[in-house]
This record gives C-alpha cells, structure tokens and sequence, in this order.
C-alpha cells in the first residue's frame, strides 16, 4: 500500500474557490508540513482515513474531543438512542440535568452547570459572568493564551477594534509577581483571571504549572474577590476526572470545559461555584443548538466512562511509552529532543530546530508512514491507544528519523515557515 | 388522555439546583404561560412529547431549527450514514467542500460560505468580517433587532461594559432616514449595516420589510462603501429559497444563517460575495466543533429538500389556512386578533391586550389541548404540516377561545407579566 494524495489535491482545489483560503481556523492545515491531508473519510478508535483511503494512527484526536477513542461504542450507542426519540427540540430533555447534577457531583467546585457549543462560549459567558459578579470590568490573561476566537482573544488582529480589549490585562504564565503586579495595574477594578491548566501555547515549549504560583493565583483572587477562571477547554479530563488544577489543589470559582465532554459531539460547559451563581443568573446567552439532546446523551456516557474506567491511567501509560520510545529513538539517530506538557497532551521539537525544519520533515516522514503528528501543536492520546499502536508508530517515525539522519545536511525549512515568520513579526 | 405536568415539574425542582434560573436561555419557559412544559422527549414530524407524556403539534419548532419535520427520513439517513463513518476528526470531510459549492450555487450573493456553530458566531463573524474590509469599526444595526448573546448584543446589560458596544450605532426598521441619519453621525468610519429580513422582535407586531428601504440601505452601503449583512439565521429558507430579501431583490454582501441549515443538526454559516473574500480570509475563527461531518452531511440533505421540493409552497398554504382559521374563530368568540409576520412565520396576539392576559391564557389553554404555541414570539411553520394537522389545531384554539369567552371578565395577567414589565422598564 503506498501513500497517495490526489483526491486530497483535488478537492483543495475546489475548495480555495468556495472557502475563506481554502479551509480555515484550526483544523486547517495551512501551517502542517507540506502533503499534509486536509479532508478526512472516515475515524475509528486510534485511526483515521483520509479521503484518499491512506490510514493514520492520528495523534491529533480531532485536536482534543476524541478522548474514549473515535466511535466509542458505550457513546454511539447512546447518540443513536437519544437520535431515535429527539435532538434539537422546543426544549432540553431531561438528561440536561442529569448531565448537570453528573458534572456537580464529579467536579469539586462545581454547584452548577451551563451548557453550550464553542469552548469559545464557554470562556466568553465566564468572562461576561466574571464582570458581573461585582460591576467590575478587567480580565487578567497570561500573556500568548488562547481562551478561543472572539474579538477579545483572537490571535489575529484584522477587523479587532482597541475597545474589545480595552479591559485585557496580560501577565506572565507561572509568575506569581507578574500576576500580582497586573492585579495592582488593574486597581480595584479585576473582575476575573484567566489561567490555563498548563502552559500549551503554540510554537513553544509546554511549561506544567508551578503549584506554587497556582496557590497564588488563589489567594489573590480571594483577597481581591475577584473569580477565578480555569479555562480546561483543551485539557480538560486528560489531566484529571476534575478540573485540571485538582493536580496541584486549587479549586477555581468558574471552569469552562469543551472539547472531549461528549467524546466529540458539539458541547461545552461552564462549571461554577454558588459564589458565582447569582452572576450567572443574571446574565443572559444563548444559542440555537445549546439545548439538543444528542450531545447531552453523549456527555453523559462520556462522563460515566471518566468515571468508571481505568481511562487517565491508560493514556499516562500510553503516553509515557510514547515519550520514552521516542526518545530512546531520537538518540540512537543522534538527535535530541524536547518532549514537553504532560504525556497525555505531548509537544516534540527537535533540539537545535530554531525553523522547524527538523521537526517539520519528521513529521511529514510518520505522516508518509501512517502516523499524524503535529510539529507545533500540541497532541493528544485517547484512551483507545495501546502498546501495539505505540509499537507501530515508533516503526513510523523510526522510519522518519532514518530518512532525517541521511538527509541532515540537505533538509531545507519549509516554505510555508517563511509565513509563519512574516505572521509572529507582524 | 388527559394532561399531566408531574414529571416536569419534578425536572424542573432538581433542574432549579443545578442550572442557572434552572434553565437558561431562549428556550426557558420563563416567560411562557403558566404550566408550559420545559423539558421533552421526543419529537417526530410536527410533534413533540414533553416528559410527561403530553403531545403537542409544534408551532415552535425548536424556536426555528425544524423545517422540514423533526426526524425528517433523507435528513436521518444522511446523519446515520456519516455518524456511522466520522463526525468530528483531526479535520473536515470532502462534504465541507459540496456544501460550500451548493450554497454558492443556491444563495444569488454568495461566492464563499464559512461554516460554524451558532448563529451568533455568523453574525460575530460577519460584524469583524466588515471592520476588516476597510479597516472601519462602526456597526449600525436596528433599535431591538436580535443578533445573538454576544457582549456586543445580548438583551440584558449584566456584565457587559460599554466598551462591547462603543461603536454599535442604532436605527429604525423600515426608516430610510433614520439608517442615513445613523450612517451621516458615524462619519467615514462606517464598517456593515446589518439587516434582519423583517422586524420579528418579541413581545410586539411584526412588521414586513420595505422593499424602498431595503434598495435605499442597499444604495446607501454601495455609496459609502460599507458591507450590507442580512441577518438570516431566525428567517432564513423560510422566506425564500436563498436569501430572504430575495423577496425585494436586494442583495447583501454577506448573510449570515443558521438553525434550519441542518434540520436541526448544529451548523450555522457565513456566505459571502467576492467583495468580502480578502477580508474574511483575514481574520481567525474558528470552534472546536465547527467541521464536523455530521452537521453537513444535514446540511446538504436539507438544502437538496430546499432546492428540489415545495416545502416553501407548503408552509404558506399551511400558514395561510392557520392564519384565515384564526382569525375566522376570533371572530366567531367574539374577538380579534393582530397576527403579523409572514405567515410561515407567524406572531398571533390579541387586539386590546395591552398586559398580555388573553395572549397568555389562550395559549395555555391551547397547550393544554395539545398545541403548543407562543404568545410572545414568532412561531414557525415546517414543511410537514398538513391540513389535518391545522384542523386538529383549530380544534384546540377553538376550546381556548371558549375558554377565554367563558372567563372573560375573571382572567388576570400572569404573575410572570410582572418580571417582563420590571425587566423591560431596567
């Protein structure tokens, strides 16, 4: 079976006539290693097929919402079930609540629950919570976060007004003193601070919280009552069956999850304490499809396997056998690499790869092999991952590490790099 | 058969611990009249079942998604044969691709579609997509007209703070010179003037649009070079078979649908002229869910639904005959009737009920005889409904205008009129 790309070419064609640059926002593969597929015909457990037939173990997991394994059975059978009766109705079916007294019961600082769609709506409604809380308006954030695409976030400025970040206070991630000197930057005026799990920026080196500066962040949203917002929309259930921080202790007032809580069908959820229910409730969002049952039905077996199974075990086991064989791969090619994050969320770069072009070609090689990497996102295990999937894949970037080693002194940086360059500058 | 709501009242005791307001949203019973069901469990063709048991022929039709029957059989097959394949992967399937195309080819304006979730992310989108166009910030949008939960529009004021909206300027529906007088005070810096097909804001009459304002804010946007967006996600496909000013011959730059896209699958969409291309393919958005196939596996049996049958023909008729019946049975209990809007669409309130009190109990006892309608906001009309169903209504409204003239001089407002009239004087 060889490799092969042109329904793939094909279809990238018609699609710059009909989409914005051909394909956009995350999924799109503009900055992935050149032949990278861009549409997709099929996933199931670990793999996925893309619409050229060419298999991947896909480390990418739909980059996060696959958690269970693509297709679970316990969850499609309970999509199918739940489409069967109804799904997007006058109304929630029961199993709203049920999904909200689950999540209650399951996540520490939880005593209420708020469904949506985008992990964007989650972060927008716990930003918009935050403020009314106590009337006040600034929103601390560490500095190159991603909390989704709305105007006060989006990485790109084009078509941002001042004003939408008028109230966007940047400090350090895992700086406790950077945060405190935002804070007194803001006056008497902070109404939240954002904080992911762990530092999983794009580009970059992951960076684990310091527990430390976690505590900190606490104790400053107490002593200025200000809320305390986890943004677990990436992370969320791959560090913890609760929220993210329960690794270091610290409990938030707010949590937004996203992501994995249906195992891929169309949900978020904002998680808050009764400190903040009275915000809540006098806020008012809303959408279309918050209320369709299908995607609860899914949470919440989705949630009962979080629960019930070995799940977090299995991908810390996977995921270590990941690192440690990639690893011990990458020396014996005579390269060194840097495995950063937590294994279940893994980031490899190559040592000495300021522009990529190592990591780049590694990755289009397993690519080539039937392995999906990323070489600047952070990736994702599910739960359906084994040892005979960790087995395949080191043969595949053995393969891509081979193909490195004898083109060391020839291997260029990619062209799509040189935009990225001219993006990070601008 | 008789009505019982012990089952969901039981719902809504628990629901109340665990959900803000213990349901949230435009799909809470809040202001509904007294008794209506806020949990269901199931839906079929032009029915719902609330969790008691209780069926209902739905003039709601999931506030809008449903138009062409829940559980519509080409729309069923299409999601079970792609669930069945991969719904949410490390990307989009080729059917992204084919529902671009069709849209294009359907919709006069569109060169372009970008898929998302809500729809209020198209109405974000498109509002960033103008300010991006020519790198101006001011949006007109008019007095009351709904655009989503966003800051910069949600009805309620908590926790939203000036900046959101500094530079949203507002005019009249149907008011040539109020939109001129909006566009002259915002100067050179006018970025979109949005549009919604026809003025169907709650608790008031609709008002059809003026085919002389729609050409004169059309002319007033090529004259100052600011991008025309019809708001279409509530009217979209009902009005017409592309978009809704269709109707007029007016054509915007950029519409934004959502809701009935998938028949109730979660897709929303941006669709727009070259005009707008350079400018949304400069801006970043996306949403975790946003390329799933699922949804446009929906999407692309419902379209074929709208471009190949008369769904559009049957929802008029069957307006109509709804509308006539009415008004012919009002009439015989001794009442009249304001019922505005297209009749697909239609809001039914009472002549000389300025405190809602005939509206409310009409419904409800309409409800209580197994129709379920509204007496604040528009209804819907879907392709499944057919004569017997209209005769089955009338029977219902016909034991609620009995009521109402049986009880006349001893029906109240409902206690919830209060909050309404509390929250619209804040």
């Amino acid at each position: 079976m060889s490799w092969s790309g042109a329904r793939n070419k094909e279809l990238m064609e018609r699609a710059r006539a009909v989409l914005p640059n051909g394909m956009y926002g995350h999924e799109s593969v503009m900055m992935m290693p050149e032949d990278f597929p861009q549409f997709f015909q099929k996933a199931q457990g670990t793999r996925l097929w893309d619409v050229d037939g060419n298999e991947y173990i896909d480390y990418m997991c739909a980059y996060g919402p696959n958690l269970m394994g693509y297709g679970r059975p316990e969850v499609q059978s309970a999509i199918g079930a739940q489409l069967a009766m109804g799904d997007t109705m006058t109304g929630p079916g029961a199993g709203i609540v049920e999904l909200a007294e689950t999540f209650v019961s399951m996540v520490k600082h939880a005593d209420w629950a708020l469904f949506c769609k985008n992990g964007g709506d989650a972060t927008s409604i716990a930003m918009v919570t935050a403020r009314a809380y106590k009337g006040r308006k600034k929103i601390l954030v560490a500095r190159g976060a991603y909390h989704g695409s709305a105007p006060w976030n989006t990485p790109s400025m084009s078509g941002i007004v001042p004003d939408d970040r008028a109230h966007i206070i940047y400090f350090d991630y895992n700086d406790v003193d950077s945060v405190t000197k935002a804070a007194k930057f803001a006056g008497d005026d902070v109404a939240a601070i954002f904080a992911t799990p762990f530092k999983h920026d794009t580009f970059t080196d992951q960076a684990d919280v310091n527990a430390e500066y976690a505590r900190g962040v606490r104790a400053l949203c107490d002593e200025i009552d200000a809320l305390l917002i986890i943004d677990d929309v990436r992370a969320g259930f791959r560090l913890a069956r609760g929220c993210s921080w329960d690794t270091v202790g610290v409990e938030p007032d707010i949590a937004c999850f996203g992501k994995v809580i249906g195992n891929g069908q169309p949900i978020s959820a904002v998680l808050g304490s009764d400190k903040a229910r009275k915000a809540i409730e006098s806020i008012f969002v809303t959408g279309s499809f918050w209320f369709s049952a299908v995607p609860m039905a899914a949470a919440l077996a989705t949630l009962k396997l979080v629960r019930d199974t070995d799940y977090l075990e299995q991908m810390v086991k996977i995921g270590t056998m990941f690192r440690t064989g990639l690893d011990a791969q990458a020396a014996d090619f005579g390269f060194a690499l840097r495995q950063t994050g937590p294994v279940q969320m893994p980031l490899v770069m190559f040592h000495d790869d300021p522009d990529f072009r190592f990591g780049y070609e590694w990755c289009r090689q397993a690519m080539l092999h039937g392995v999906y990497l990323s070489p600047y996102h952070n990736m994702f295990m599910n739960a359906a991952m084994t040892e005979a999937d960790v087995a395949l894949t080191l043969e595949a970037t053995g393969k891509a590490f081979d193909y490195l080693k004898a083109n060391r002194s020839t291997i260029e940086p990619q062209a799509k790099l040189g935009v990225l360059k001219r993006l990070m500058a601008s």
